[in-house]
């Protein structure tokens, strides 16, 4: 097992990485803990509900289940709200802890009870996709989605612990296996060369599900995100770098609607098209797009994006909570591993958007 | 002008008291404010809305005006709602600021609101009630309610700053002023005998709503909530004693059904019912029971509690969010001025109760 650490102003927490840990969830439950809410949907219960029970018994204490329904179309307020029905309808207090098991849609709605509930309980991720194992799980950041946008009501709420057990990942479709390598490639682009050469050597193992390579993948990017993550809580500097891709990304999902393609699917394509603005602003090697482009492919997420006028773009990006007084600004690359934050022309970024039609 | 300093984890904030301090509101909106959202009832904007907006008016950025209904029964999820459909119909970005103008109901909510847009923008308190300028506007804590109790759904969430305008006061019912003085009280039955001695003085001067002492008064009140939330921001041990007579009070709110009796005035009774419990409990001077009696009395609130079985009594208290693992915790008093937490055995708050029948 690897453990890495998170440091935030709140205090620190370990993510746990290794083969099998479903079995050992009762070891980060505190003592003191009242009663245990496990948050997570039928498909997750399904495959893993039997075994995570059998895992929480250990702690002697009680259980209540918490079924909400699968998809981020259900990742809003009333799902929310069904949630602190339950809890309150089943007493809970401010010592019971919530298990969010599932991918990031429970992750980041079940966070987000854990924070409002009593104003805040304790809760441990339990993440089952490689996409929210690499990325929604670590690093506090919990929502539900409105109408008018994703993620926009939500908090800054760190778990106690997160439990990440790699032999999940088995089970999951290849979409969603091509979706989480997404973000990891991403952890390479932003602050590691070497990583990102190591995802271009290995990337047939990951493809392949090889669970070496996976538990490296998934242990280098949650050490990549705990670094930043404890650099930086709340986003205001360093963090920022995590969205390389996603001022795109948000703009192909909200655009063809929201589950159209997977969130690291719109990431994968928007990091491709960071690369071609990142040449165009900021001196990115336009040799080094192609391996972008490449390692994009290999993991089998969609490289060319919606045709769409820029106009259409540029309005699709300025709702995005990235967007600041007006102006956009985007996580640009100076080479691989080498990132900041800028703030782009909008006369810029329709000329590389007319390169990608 | 006085300033109280609030200390937090998350940072500094001052409190404003003077007459006269909605006119220099502008004072605490920060340069990068992209824009206001005013949040308030249709009675305070009646009251004060013209001149508050013409202070917002010097900073020149453009302000939004989101109207709440006003009264408790609508510090909830919908209302909430409301307000983040508002902001995302307005396009409100991360660096917008909320303005919360109003009493207990609209802090709570708006600062509630300020906790989860976003994930968290900044927010600037202006409480116009003597209970929210002494009490709910200090100290982060911010929420809903829920059909299954008061404040169930919330957040920690501090202000930038906390602006007190004095004379306010003067446009509220009596029954408001009393309610506000409960707490005023509380605050030297927890920690302070010589300014509960200054109450007992001055008791006349304050339910006359002469400006000096109501000054006084408010700013010491906030004095103290500050020292306490600045040495413990989540309630973990010394804030707890902020909840004096609140256990017995949120009883009778809940019994009665909310906004029978005013938060204050169940706080108010719920001193006397502490002050007894403390007899029994932890060798409170019975003869000073008398004067918490005759203080509670004199600012104008009720003393006798509705006359209940002691089952009903424990079990409203039982959903309280102090009742932990189903142990009842009250804060009691060894003396005027000397607070501390206690588990009370429910045979002895039973005799206790009797002792009111």
């Amino acid at each position: 097992m690897s453990v890495v650490s998170v440091q935030t102003p709140g205090g620190a927490y370990p993510i746990h990485v290794a083969a099998g840990r479903l079995a050992h969830l009762a070891e980060s439950i505190p003592a003191d803990v009242t009663r245990i809410a496990l948050v997570s949907n039928p498909t997750v219960m399904g495959l893993y509900g039997a075994q995570v029970l059998e895992a929480l018994k250990q702690t002697g204490k009680a259980v209540i289940e918490v079924s909400i329904p699968d998809g981020e179309a259900y990742k809003d307020w009333n799902t929310l709200n069904s949630i602190f029905d339950r809890l309150l309808g089943e007493r809970l207090d401010r010592k019971a802890l919530i298990v969010a098991l599932g991918g990031g849609v429970v992750g980041d709605i079940a966070g987000f009870a854990a924070a409002c509930f009593m104003r805040g309980i304790r809760f441990v991720q339990v993440p089952t996709t490689l996409l929210a194992q690499v990325d929604s799980s670590v690093g506090g950041k919990t929502a539900v989605n409105h109408p008018l946008g994703k993620n926009m009501i939500g908090a800054f709420y760190q778990p106690i612990a997160v439990e990440i057990d790699i032999n999940v990942l088995q089970s999951l479709p290849d979409r969603e296996i091509a979706a989480g390598l997404a973000e990891v490639i991403k952890y390479g682009l932003i602050v590691d060369e070497g990583f990102f050469q190591w995802c271009e050597q290995n990337v047939d193992a990951l493809v392949k599900r090889d669970p070496a390579a996976l538990a490296y993948a998934v242990q280098r990017s949650c050490e990549v995100k705990a670094e930043v993550v404890s650099a930086d809580e709340r986003e205001s500097g360093l963090r920022a770098l995590l969205n390389l891709g996603h001022t795109f990304g948000h703009a192909i999902e909200a655009g063809l609607g929201y589950g159209k393609w997977l969130h690291g699917e719109a990431v994968g394509c928007g990091m491709i098209m960071a690369a071609e603005l990142s040449v165009a602003c900021c001196g990115f090697p336009a040799e080094k797009v192609q391996r972008v482009r490449e390692l994009v492919k290999n993991i089998g997420c969609p490289i060319v994006p919606p045709s769409w006028p820029a106009e259409r773009w540029i309005e699709l990006m300025g709702i995005d909570k990235k967007a600041e007084g007006g102006q956009l600004r985007f996580v640009l690359m100076s080479d691989i591993g080498k990132s900041h934050v800028q703030a782009v022309a909008p006369e810029t970024v329709a000329t590389v958007l007319a390169g990608f039609q």
